[in-house]
Formats: C-alpha cells, structure tokens, sequence
C-alpha cells in the first residue's frame, strides 16, 4: 500500500527559487490517497475528548469537514474578513509581505468547548496561531492542533509551544 | 427530527437592503446539521454513475470533500488565479461588480471523466458555468451539478441549461 508522502508532489522553485512547494491535490485527486489523507488524521485524533472542529480557509475546509463528518461533531469555518455574515472577532497577523485578517462568527463556539484546529500546512505557523487566539477569545479550549504536512525547517512548532501538534507527514526542510 | 432547512439561518439585509442571506455555517456547527447536509446530497447522487468531485474554492471545498471520502472518489480543487501550483486552465466570467478568474489543473481531469460538480450555492450560476467550461476544456463530461442551497429568483438554472442540476434546499427568491 501507497504511503500517504508518496501522493504528495513535490514543486521545485514554487513560488519562488529554492523553495519546494508539497502539492496535495494529487493525494486528494487519488480516491485512494483523499481516503488515506483523513483515515490518517482520525488516527491522530484517537483518545482526543473534543466538541467540534475548526478549520481555516481554504484548504483547512478540504480536511476539517471529514474529520467533522466522520468524528460526529459540527465544523467551524475561520475565514478571511468579510465574508462571514454574523458578528465576528477578528485577527490581524504577519505573513512574509504584509499581514492577513482572521475572523470566527462570535457564537461559534461556548465557552468551555473542546477545539480541534485542523489545516493542510504547518509552516511558520502564523495562521494556526491566529486562528487559537481566536478560539480562545471566545472561550474555547484548543485541545490538538492537527496538521496534513508540517515544514520543520520553519520552525511553526515553536510558534505553537504549549499545545498538542501533530502532523501526518513531517518534511525536515522549508 | 428537524430538516435541513431549519439549520439555515436568514440574515436579513446582507450585503444589502433587500437581500436575505442564508448562512449555513449554523448548519456545519451542528453536528447533525452537518450529517444531515452531506447525507441528503448523498441522497441526490443515488444512481449516477461518476469518476470523481470538483469542487471551487472555498466553500465548494466543504462540500465536495466529504462527499468524495463517502463515495470512494477523488476530489479537484477549484481555485481562484495563482493558488495552484503546476499548469493550469484558466477561466474569467463575470460577478455582479467586475470579473473574477478561476482553474483546474491541466491534469486534474482526463477526457472522459465522469465529473459531479458541488457547490454550496447556486445564486446566478456564474460561477458554476465558469467551472463546467474548465472541466469541459480537460475533456471531462459533467454528468451531474449539486448544490445545498439554491436561489430560485435568480434563474441560475437557466445559465446551467442542459444539465443535470440538483438541489437540496430551494427557495423561491433572491
């Protein structure tokens, strides 16, 4: 049987010069690997006691939703503002150029739930760490922080000292 | 047990005077909302013969994906312009202020797939007919368009003329 790094593609110079970008739309074009890639995230999750999971646009929606489906507990979308209808918090944080905003619909989550975040990359980990902070402004309680493919050269880790990361397939380099 | 309707929440007045939005991100935070979504669009794919689910960025994504985990098929992200990283095709069509752009990867699809394309809205049907020409220029046949919510008033159908299209929830109006 197939591992699951095996579905990934690797890019060479994607988006820029010296930087291997790790492509999963083969894996989720693969019936085989999409399977595999949640089977894999589930196995991370056993033993977890949590009430819902949450999930980043865009690509934290693509795993977030059949974990959710699959674990029975609802799925919350953090998006990028403005598109969510209902009163929000929001988060400013840094990319490499410039910053990004967050935003979670404020009665998303109860004080006291029990968060999964789940998104496809962990790379300098600057978006899971908005997106806690959002869940954790509303009350809830991030209790694993669940990745598909983490870069450990990038140092995300770091940024996320104190919670429970795991990731599926870890990549020594950028 | 409550339909799936129920799950929707009506937003008067966004984006605008007039407009009710309906947001189904109380449909996904509940945990039988959220099963009951995928299940009654599993519901609508009964008897159709398929390859594989594409889906558009983002919330095509959350859709899309556990539809293709339940069915044993692939899932094809997409995206808006400059997300995907290898060759892609490409497609500008128009929103109600300006353009946007959309692709698939060049080998997302092989001529003769059997394409379901799912959604989570059909307002105008702009961007569904947008991802039906992508699909149809890799050679692939849509051979069923899915959505959870559909906007009658807007006549999206008539843009969709000569496919198959589903439904799950339909409300008269805008």
């Amino acid at each position: 049987m197939k591992k699951l790094v095996e579905y990934v593609t690797d890019i060479p110079d994607f988006p820029e010069p010296g930087i291997i970008f790790r492509d999963i739309t083969t894996m989720l074009q693969d019936p085989e690997g999409l399977k595999l890639s949640i089977h894999e995230l589930m196995h991370c999750l056993e033993g977890i006691d949590f009430d819902i999971i949450a999930g980043a646009e865009s690509r934290g929606f693509l795993f977030g939703m059949p974990l959710a489906y699959n674990k029975s507990k609802g799925f919350i979308p953090i998006r990028k503002k403005g598109k969510l209808p209902r009163e929000t918090v929001c988060k400013e944080y840094a990319l490499e150029y410039g910053t990004a905003e967050i935003e979670i619909h404020k009665d998303a989550i109860f004080p006291g739930q029990r968060v999964v975040l789940v998104d496809d990359l962990l790379a300098t980990g600057g978006t899971a760490k908005a997106a806690i902070e959002l869940i954790e402004q509303l009350g809830g309680e991030v209790v694993k922080v669940l990745f598909v493919i983490e870069l450990a050269g990038l140092n995300g880790r770091e940024k996320l000292e104190g919670y429970d990361v795991d990731s599926v397939i870890v990549y020594p380099g950028k």
